[in-house]
């Protein structure tokens, strides 16, 4: 069965977030002067070929640990669901 | 009131995605043999002071255009949800 799984992949809070902050400090050039709190992580999104959705997470998981994330600077989440036949 | 902004910024169908392709590569030494479609985009959060969710939303569509993605060769969804206050 194949599940779609989807991970978001964010900064630690107080790690620094360069790429985030130079959005910030943008914005109001835009016009933009009520945008705070700007943090700018990864998306990543792939497809398991798993038995059940439980251990398609956990796959998911272990991938995030050793390559998708670093745990040292980076939180991930995961969701994952069922992937539609075209 | 404020608003948490999350937008998610992923390559419009047929770019190219090295990042995603590197990764998909380098899955199977580890183990990984069952994955696929692995595709690497940007996930953003911020906050907006806005009057409602619908301006909150519409202004973050606006930066999405404007600066947070390249509209050329990215997509972007936006989800806005009022800020839980501390």
């Amino acid at each position: 069965m194949e599940f779609e799984a989807q991970v978001e992949v964010t900064h630690l809070p107080g790690v620094l977030d360069p790429q985030g902050t130079t959005v910030e400090r943008a914005l109001p050039a835009l016009g933009f002067t009520n945008v705070s709190h700007v943090r700018i992580g990864k998306s990543i999104r792939l497809v398991v070929d798993a038995p059940d959705a439980a251990t398609a997470r956990t796959q998911v998981e272990e991938m995030c640990n050793r390559i998708l994330a670093n745990p040292v600077i980076e939180a991930f989440t995961v969701t994952v669901h069922e992937r539609e036949r075209a």
